[in-house]
């Protein structure tokens, strides 16, 4: 059985390489099982808080199906009013009846300032820097994919949000060679990716940055792009289509990278913007399956979290 | 054990008589069998969304307690916020994690275009069209008072709204005679009627509208009638109120229906508006019975969707 | 077992002191099964709808663990939107669906209406006028720390709301002589405070009104607080911190009471308002542990309620 060695996982650099493989791993069974109709319950008699500063699909979706199928029960809860009370004492409260803690959240110190004192696992669900669960989806589909994940590139175009930083963070690290895109203004922050160069050279993996996004693309196994407006951005939203015009993932760019290139994209997506029609429903577009892997890969990571414990 | 042919569950119309007697045969042993405390296990292990644009009591209620009971977990989403999400990717997502999908949306087109390609089977919990799963519980409810369908009178007075189209269209199928009395300009939507009045002669049933309340009522079975401002048309409720005011069901209305005739509402009800606090807490009245049927008929309905499926 | 003799518990005063007594003891016992890591069934196939007309963060999660725990199911409802049904109706229609309803509203009213005719359980889970539940667990919080009730002295300090009229109503009852501190305009309710000396009387505590703080706190055992502006006064905001702003629980208050006095709070708590930094993290402060005890003490109420019925 997986026994992670990290209490929360934040950032998903809290797990050595062995225990990122390990978590592959587990999911690709769990996904087995799934398909042969078995459901788990490992963690029967649990209950995990997810905690939604923002809405969601996606993430309470595979959470709380995920937390169904090994015996524990989601608890759902919008923070919304809790203004007044500190992130450390609402976990702390949260703690008294709940084995674990998801949360989703605008500010990622507020992650940090839970985790500090709670004494129950804390997950991070998508914060405005970081979202290490979804890149645990991604590996998995790219292991499908390809069977491996040493020496395969990758390029990422378009806005350097909180998905490209774990992207970096994780695959490199991992042996995936990274090629990011991103408009002028828009690249991804410095100190991460200062800290994800050092963890990929650790990982056998690279980071780098081409401004074009044709070159970017060319000669790699998979083309990643998101949303150009994320939530919270809505007002932005028309300047930033200019600035990403030339960014769209199509039929064209599509064309540089190698003929059996798979394309990926977190979700929501907006058709016609960051993606275009064909892409999307492309034969090698694998957007549903990382939808689907986020269900697999979270509940590999809550049983390393919390089975046995 | 009942299997339905139709995948999706989107007006009503997609079962033959013989599955719609089935269900309500089968929605009545789940009512005694609930009565004697008994739960079911059939979905065990598979959950299902229910997603709403609208609020919902008895939508909402009915169908988690009747997923709960028989052993599959609900999981509820408000969609608001997925507005750039087409409704086919967002259903696409939602099975990739769920076994069925109950939505309750504004727009029956949405309906239509997450069926298009979904994998799960999708249930129409409510559209601005139809509201099949009512009418369900409705007919449940008519055999409960009559012991038969064929032959029943039952008269519609009220707004020509989502409520009345589905009755035309599911009733008569099975033998019942509506009469439906509608203000000028709150009658029935002409292209339903059509439909509604093949499917009718289809059944040995009838269909035909009598402008004058009392003369729609006299010598009726069952008083059916519904909110006058639905939800979305809170704006318009004044105006509404002055073109309906003939239309309450009320004493005087009800003494020209049979003595034995039953009163019913869909819910929420506005005492003192469409219907009289009387008729409301008449002994005769149905109304709550209406509720509880949701609960056995959608078990019903999940159960001939997905079981052994 | 525990069987209450009350179908309903709104204010806590539908109990006998030997009912009550029964509540903190099987809610001890509950504590500890959980610490060992058992669950119950006793309501198993069993579920209970937790209605909320304002937001609730320990209620809800409780509540709902509470009743996982036991076996039920949770099923929780915003209410909202459903204006114009009355409370009457919404109860009724709740009851088709669920074995019991737990309640938190801005009028208590409105719980009065619901247990008229409601064939099913209700729970008061915060009103404007009492707050039953926090102080089942307060009560037990107090035998943990003092392994008795009866002669114990307890000061509240700041805002006659809600919180203090329910701590009046039962704690006195049960032996405690509860002195109150509240500035002049924000005491207590009058007509609450006399129905609580009769039963102070009867059940051998006290009750009493210090306006100074520091008198207040004199020699007692615990000291208990409470926010100063509740939800929905959050335009008050700034004038009650003026009115308030010398009942605040701190370190000099503090040391007029027992060296080994504890601290009360029922949360959320605003940190640096009614409440300093250091008396929030202090060591007696038993802040969480009352959060806690929401859990256990609510479970025994549910079981007392609902078990074998």
């Amino acid at each position: 059985m997986l026994k992670l060695k990290t209490k929360h996982f934040l950032t998903g650099t809290e797990c050595s390489k062995e225990e990122l493989h390990g978590i592959l791993k587990l999911a690709e069974e769990l996904r087995t099982e799934r398909k042969a109709g078995k459901n788990r319950t490992d963690l029967a008699g649990k209950n995990v808080s997810l905690v939604f500063e923002k809405l969601s699909l996606r993430t309470r979706m595979s959470f709380t199906v995920a937390l169904l199928e090994v015996g524990a029960a989601p608890i759902e809860l919008v923070s919304s009013a809790r203004k007044k009370e500190t992130p450390e004492d609402t976990a702390m409260v949260i703690a008294q009846y709940s084995h674990g803690i998801m949360l989703r959240t605008f500010e990622h110190e507020n992650l940090d300032r839970m985790a500090k004192k709670c004494p129950v696992p804390i997950i991070n669900g998508l914060s405005d820097s970081h979202h290490p669960c979804q890149v645990l989806a991604d590996l998995q589909t790219l292991v499908q994919s390809f069977g491996k994940l040493e020496g395969l590139r990758l390029a990422y175009v378009g806005d350097g949000n909180n998905m490209l930083n774990s992207i970096l963070l994780l695959m490199p690290y991992l042996g995936v060679h990274v090629v990011y895109s991103c408009p002028k203004g828009f690249e991804p922050n410095a100190f991460i990716v200062k800290q994800a160069k050092a963890r990929a050279k650790e990982g056998g993996g690279s980071i780098s940055a081409i401004s074009n996004p044709k070159s970017a693309v060319e000669g790699v196994d998979a083309i990643y792009t998101d949303v150009w407006a994320s939530m919270g951005q809505e007002d932005e939203e028309l300047e930033r289509e200019k600035v990403f015009k030339g960014y769209q993932v199509n039929e064209v760019l599509y064309a540089a990278a190698k003929p059996t290139a798979i394309v990926m994209h977190c979700m929501p997506m907006v058709r016609g913007k960051e993606i275009s029609e064909k892409m999307a429903d492309h034969p090698n577009s694998v957007i549903y399956r990382q939808a689907e892997n986020r269900l697999h890969a979270q509940k590999a990571l809550l049983l390393g979290l919390m089975a046995g414990r």
